[in-house]
């Protein structure tokens, strides 16, 4: 296979669709969506069946069982992925919708309106389910998709992709609006990365490898999600029930995703109340403590935190534990080693919260409520691509919105400039 | 000079920079930028005789004369300089407006608050009067800047820089928030278009060769302007009153700006009623067309147009016409050879109208009104720092809210997440 002359063909193909996509009608891009899910849902047994050939070739290529997991599918996983495509049908369309149109001095009115990105590129690792949100995503926000997955999940995704094909096609909408890239070769990445002719952004979910990757080779914008080492800072205002309470949902609710707490900060005043509180609730759930020098001698079982410990994101059920005089030094912290994910403060002091918001700069910034709310469904958004730790175009979880943009729209009635 | 070294010590002072210009008042950022604009007056003297320094070396060097017309400051500009410092001053505070704050069913409120984006580098060419403008948009905007001028100017950057400076010092802001870099050397550009740990977003303004070195080798995010070829298409029921009006002013009123009209589109059913109007207008100002064959046998004093012309930005009294079928070839006309920057329909058709601004992808899509008007000034934006013809972040003027971003704001009680 040319894998160029391929790639090409894809590009092209999903730009001309991305024209019949981005005026499409919510109508007919709901009907693509509900006969996905109906698809999915009559051709589970297809599905597993193809999962299950994936995961053969997985476990003779002695993959690692933390992929494996996420390789897997099951009844409920395929549930899942129709009721998601049902659930971003139920979300209002954003595509079109018009904002702030006012007359002008000059008598033309000016306003904006949202419209797709275009052709989305899309790179992810084993989760097959991706396939599904992914195109179910790009569809409702009017763009055309190119979905790159990985090789291990091949048998899976195109299983999907053809319940897929299947929801277009009975809305009368283009095959090529979702193309699933046929091949696992490696170089059909570089290609989808480069080719600026036909792709319009590439959304990466996948570990840091990846996102390195991009950065130095991608020649078409990327929205990143880079890493989640997110903070709780316990302020010595704060209430200390809240505090527990939302140090253990932090850390302990989910250990491998990007909004688990990495860190606790914790105000001198306060440390020797509420530490120990926390350090026993950690321990009771195997969660290995790093902490400062202050930490430990609070709790003396805690191991020392290294340096590297601030700036670590475990994705697992270890969390690093450092003691700070105050919220300033606590906020130097989380904007010298974090990630600028989601960080939050617990305290009662207006003040502060009002001033921690501000001034910490991450994608989500919280006052008095669990890191773990960082996520597309828990703000309303519904499903989300992927949670941007970018500073340009979209921060934090990127839901229907994020996949579109805004033009200027003016209406004139022979209006010249002077 | 270690170039390098030079670099990332600016970097680093801009990054330390931005964090107190993320959190300043309103108030103060307006002092500074008032103290600018009065500093600017104050030094007229000086800034006209460092601008004549750098002239003097611009025409021993042989620059041509278009250049020199741009590095040229006068009584006038150096003015309009303080004026629109102060405009800005006057622009409503983007920075920390909290939109769509609402309680979920967890109980926690969750809006998005509008933040700087950090530190933000901008490279132009000739003209000096772009330090004061692109210093003021990001200090208003809660960013700092490193300011990367082309050579000739150094001179005058610098001048313009020392008032800049005056403005922070009085208000006690960082004088590191505005860094003009001094030196000419091109490697400066290539470390300012990698450094991520200190750059945020790169503005470039400048020429295509500019752009494509960024394409290909910034490592940032960039806020591109590609160029500009722009579209009037009058349609078959125009008000040919409003299509000549419209033709004439969004081709003559200047050529060289990026939202001039380079290519006429002319529905088949009125070309022989309105060319030849159109037509004796260009002819009377000098510009050449070079138009179709279907063009021509209706104004024969046509120069024939090639395939190149289609997609050509002249920025010069040139213009390419195009007899069309209807409505859909001009668009298509349009996506195939535009640069997706300003396209304007005239017409008096309502269904035409709607579909031609839903389905034009351009940043900026017009009924019956100039292509010229796109502006920051008559959007109502204030001073625009470009016209982004990208797809992410912001798309046609980027004013102060295009040199922001939204976060995620939780406000909670306790909450966990279950």
């Amino acid at each position: 296979m040319d894998i160029k002359q391929y790639m090409k063909q894809v590009g092209q193909q999903a730009r001309a669709a991305s024209r019949v996509m981005a005026r499409a009608d919510t109508r007919v891009k709901n009907h693509a969506l509900i006969t996905m899910a109906a698809a999915i849902e009559r051709d589970a047994e297809k599905l597993l069946a193809a999962n299950a050939r994936d995961l053969e070739h997985a476990r003779a290529a002695g993959l690692e069982s933390a992929l494996l997991d996420r390789l897997a599918l099951n009844a409920k996983t395929v549930a899942g992925m129709a009721e998601g495509l049902r659930q971003i049908a139920a979300l209002p369309d954003p595509v079109g919708s018009i904002t702030d149109l006012n007359y002008r001095p000059s008598g033309i009115q000016v306003g904006r309106m949202r419209v797709p990105l275009g052709v989305i590129g899309i790179i992810y690792e084993a989760r097959p389910n991706v396939t599904a949100d992914a195109a179910g995503l790009c569809l409702k926000s009017g763009n055309a998709a190119i979905l790159r997955g990985g090789s291990e999940a091949i048998h899976s995704n195109q299983a999907i992709a053809a319940c897929v094909r299947e929801g277009l096609l009975a809305a009368g909408l283009p095959e090529t609006a979702v193309q699933v890239i046929e091949t696992t070769d490696r170089a059909a990445v570089g290609e989808l990365i480069t080719m600026k002719e036909y792709v319009d952004v590439i959304v990466p979910r996948g570990g840091k490898g990846l996102i390195e990757r991009l950065i130095n080779e991608a020649r078409i914008p990327v929205i990143k999600h880079l890493h989640g080492v997110c903070h709780v800072y316990i302020d010595d205002r704060a209430d200390l029930d809240k505090a527990v309470r939302i140090a253990d949902n932090a850390k302990t609710s989910r250990y491998g995703t990007c909004n688990t707490m990495e860190t606790l900060l914790v105000a001198e005043g306060v440390a020797a109340a509420v530490l120990p509180r926390i350090a026993r609730i950690y321990a009771e759930k195997g969660v290995e403590m790093r902490g400062c020098d202050k930490s430990r001698a609070i709790v003396p079982e805690m191991k020392p935190a290294s340096e590297e410990d601030w700036s670590t994101e475990y994705l697992a059920p270890i969390i690093s534990i450092r003691v700070v005089p105050d919220m300033d030094a606590a906020i130097e912290h989380i904007n010298t080693y974090g990630s600028q994910h989601t960080d939050a403060i617990v305290t009662e002091d207006y003040t502060r919260a009002r001033r921690f918001l501000r001034e910490v700069d991450s994608s989500s910034v919280m006052v008095n409520a669990s890191t773990r709310f960082a996520d597309g469904f828990e703000y309303g958004l519904g499903a989300e691509i992927g949670i941007s730790t970018d500073k340009i175009h979209a921060r934090g979880p990127v839901g229907l919105e994020g996949l579109t943009c805004q033009k200027f729209v003016v209406l004139g009635d022979g209006q010249v400039r002077t």
